[in-house]
């Protein structure tokens, strides 16, 4: 397809000078330095150079493969400065150098490609938009045009994929959280560090306590560090040395140097550390929801999704070797109990380590092998949906990441679980067991959400805004018909927050207004009171999933409120 | 007294060199230029001194003032190089120079004293310690012998002085925060930077959860904001300039400037801007508990008392000038309902600004009146124990600061409420008023604990380490007398667990043992339960302030537990 589309382009502007034209996710791209203006209003539409691509395709053309040496590489492209760019390249790297023919047109690729146009269908493709792309990335190299395309097999995965598009544009998490007024940024505190309003604050406090109380069934207890920590700390966990680009240092008045914490494992190893333990004391499971902070580029900050300030709902477990499998397995059941309530489908990724970078890693390559049998034994045992990934691992060990699949179809890395025999070596973590000798204990990080900013993007985009009863901010919105009314409102507004449900009264502007305006807001329970409801001592129940409900005593309005909480639905 | 000291002191060392002498809480000290060893083992004790003291009283010694000039102050002062300086500044300051004459004795002194030894009672005073001080506490000049003496009006109150000295060592937050595994310190983290174990934690929860629920009640919201900013939010509130030592700064590795918060009230400033608000909407009520950063010296540091990282139960009003009353009262009231529950007895503090140092702070001197009006006319109406303290104010405001008296006499500065004109000026906040007209707001800053940190510290030390029950992270130990009642034992918890309750069992040990550290860890109820109990479906009760309570069902246990916290007796 890049090709073809390279074709196209070559046949308006003979005097292009061609990028490259790599395949991406559901597509691809083709980088090209045009005159100013050539595409869009007054220049060349997209979709003439669309009909050209399908008049390419009808012609059958192949596509063929040929190795050449460098200088007849050269020779081919030898009016194309940035193909001999990198022909120059692949002459230092001594790699094989090929091309691809297709008619007249000669591409440098390594391909593979289809053989023929034959095989591409006509229908099922699309350039999507033009943008500006540095050569190579770089903003000291010129500004290219990059042309995206979509490329499926079949008109139906086409149409799916922009149904996909349209609707992942309605539910923005940017778009609906300005909408329902749920977290804000400021010019002047920052990009990437957002600043979550009450209601914001509500959803994000519910689902922490929410986690908070699955860990609490299962042992974990609550501990508090601060953000900074003298250096000293991630010189001892290596971090300081494998993660300083990251990291946000700070100097002191009296010129030390304070590291702003990027994860809170080395802080809670000094938690653990600060007792002697004996094997009976183990597992501790320590648990801290608590901001880490990473120095992020600010061209790869968006919305929620890429913060700089970043929420971690965080929990360490520190044990013996024996009891890392029942640790694991009550890990994973909270993980699996948590997204259910979302109705998120999850498959777990073995994060591996790559053994060409091991100086990416800390420890050796015994250990690393170890902990990695570990894991894909505990997989096995969970019959689990799971692939490898290899070069996935953390610094300090493999991992158990979870890809939760949203209600569109996108997949997202959330929950992780992590095994980790470094740290406990680093910080001299042990604990006296049964014979009274000092023995190593391991370690497990795990977080459920992850980033609560980036799970609150996930989960607005997943739900497009219609939190559950108990995670919405307002979770009823009564409405008083008239002025004679608004007494009989305020009993049942009292009634409900006086049982701690999230209740206001809506009394200004037409009923029909209201009705809309608390729609808007996706208010689950919306409740209408006039003369009838005053005498029947009853409400009208509007409810945003199941729609008109009709009249309900307040008896039974308050025990569907409190089951439909507990049962968070 | 530091007079009589001095002279003291020449008698065993005639060469020595004087510093200064003055008056402190409770006392006095002199500091002294003295050969190594002079004081202590080996050299001379304190006791000697104080014997040589009550001598030059019983001397019934007069204290004369003399007024000098420079010249004549230097050739008494000739061989003593300190005052020299001191009478240099004088000279230059062109202040008047004084001396006081005790019979052979002179020193350089503004006074005023007591006219003769006569009014000084020989048995009311007592040298407590020397140390090191630096000469004008700075590390550059020499180091001198600091001597520290005590001075009361009768044996009585010095007495009483002591054994609040005594009792206060005793109940030394660091002491008994080791001792119940409340909180450490890490080396590798560094002092001021505490970290909090999961039982030190449960205290720092409910503390923050009974503040939250007495601030909810009230109408306030929480917010969430990041630990860090770019310093373009300081350059406006003005933090940039006045407060620039004390912050931490922040290079990012793209070459921008952020600050850690030192405090919140900015980034709440955007929250509330970031939307137009009507006066329907005022007071919008923010509150949030979060750690803030203040770069202190190290020298400052100590245990809980004062850290870097500091957890306030920070909230902030945004309201009409007309609303500032009512929201003062409500706060008041909180503050209050918060101190009386552990029976602190409170006075206020109008912290008011110095017309003498405008310099430091924001605003125009007619805001200042202003504020500072409206803040005595609220303490007038709420008729406090109040006093004014000049000098005290915030940088943006008058403040009414609340001191505890705790359980030995001492005084602490705890809660405050800040009434705050100029953010609002500088950040441009307004509301839209009834008359469709933009109306300038203004801001409270309140906090109830202050820092988390610090009060924690207060409370140990009021509370001698013992919580009460709703505080205490282990509230009920189940002893089973034996093996035999152990199934038993574990039926009591689980129903104690299931209701909320923290409970443990103890089972190691003998039964006497396990009483004893059930004790040292000041658990409020301790079940002993053995063959009666067993049969009787009861516990016997241990309660750590009202004593052996003998056998009670496992119903009025229960009964009991509940009442007590719902009172947080």
């Amino acid at each position: 397809m890049a090709h073809l589309l390279a074709m196209a382009i070559i046949e308006k502007f003979p005097d292009v000078k061609l990028g490259i034209g790599p395949v991406i996710e559901n597509g691809f791209y083709y980088d090209f330095a045009l005159p100013a203006e050539a595409l869009g209003e007054g220049g060349v539409k997209l979709s003439e150079l669309e009909k050209k691509i399908k008049e390419l395709i009808k012609k059958n053309l192949e596509f063929k493969k040929d190795s050449v040496t460098a200088k007849e590489a050269k020779e081919i492209f030898k009016s194309q400065p940035y193909k001999l760019e990198l022909i120059n390249e692949l002459e230092e790297k001594k790699e094989k150098i090929t091309i691809y023919k297709s008619g007249d047109f000669i591409d440098l690729c390594a391909g593979p490609h289809v053989e023929s146009a034959k095989e591409i269908n006509p229908k099922a493709f699309k350039l999507t938009k033009s943008a500006g792309a540095y050569w190579k990335g770089s903003e000291k190299n010129p500004m290219l045009t990059r042309i995206y395309g979509l490329a499926f097999e079949t008109e139906q995965e086409l149409e799916d994929y922009l149904k996909m598009l349209a609707e992942a544009e309605k539910r923005d998490h940017r778009k609906i959280g300005a909408e329902l007024d749920l977290f804000t940024f400021s010019p002047l505190v920052g990009s990437g560090l957002p600043l979550w309003t009450p209601k914001g604050t509500i959803i994000r406090e519910e689902l922490n306590n929410y986690v908070w109380k699955l860990r609490e069934e299962k042992g974990y207890q609550r501990v508090t560090i601060p953000h900074i920590t003298k250096k000293d700390l991630y010189e001892t966990s290596g971090h300081w040395a494998k993660f300083s680009d990251e990291l946000f240092k700070i100097e002191t008045r009296e010129g030390k140097t304070y590291c702003l914490k990027p994860m809170n494992c080395p802080h809670h190893t000094q938690i653990y550390a600060h007792l002697p333990r004996s094997y009976k004391d183990l597992p501790q499971r320590y648990a801290e929801t608590t901001m880490v902070y990473r120095d992020e580029q600010s061209g790869e900050l968006g919305g929620l999704m890429r913060v700089i300030s970043i929420t971690q709902d965080d929990a360490h477990v520190f044990c013996r070797m024996s009891q890392i499998k029942q640790e694991f397995f009550a890990i994973w059941e909270i993980i699996d109990k948590f997204y259910k309530t979302f109705d998120f489908k999850l498959r777990a990724r073995l994060s591996f380590h790559d053994p060409e970078q091991m100086g990416k890693y800390l420890g050796t390559p015994e250990i690393w092998k170890k902990a990695e049998a570990e894991i894909k034994e505990i997989a096995e045992h969970m019959k689990a949906d799971y692939f490898i990934g290899i070069g996935e691992a953390a610094m300090y060990g493999p991992k158990l990441d979870f890809m939760a699949t949203d209600a569109i179809g996108r997949e997202h890395q959330v929950a992780t679980i992590q095994l980790d025999m470094n740290m406990p070596e680093r910080f001299d973590l042990t604990c006296i067991n049964e014979e009274g000798q000092k023995e190593r204990i391991v370690m497990l990080h795990c977080a459920i959400m992850g980033s609560i900013e980036r799970f609150s993007a996930v989960l607005i985009e997943h739900l497009a805004g219609h939190f559950p009863l108990w995670l919405s901010p307002v979770q009823v919105k009564i409405l008083n018909v008239g002025e004679a009314h608004l007494s009989y409102a305020k009993e049942i507004l009292a009634m409900l927050v006086e049982n701690g449900f999230r209740a206001e009264i809506s009394s200004d502007d037409s009923i029909g207004k209201r009705i809309r305006g608390a729609k808007l807001q996706k208010t689950p329970y919306i409740l209408v009171v006039g003369d009838k409801e005053v005498e029947n001592k009853t409400v009208n129940v509007d409810h945003y999933k199941r729609g008109q409900e009709g009249e309900i005593s307040t008896e039974d309005l308050f025990k569907k409120l409190v089951t439909e909480i507990k049962e968070r639905k």
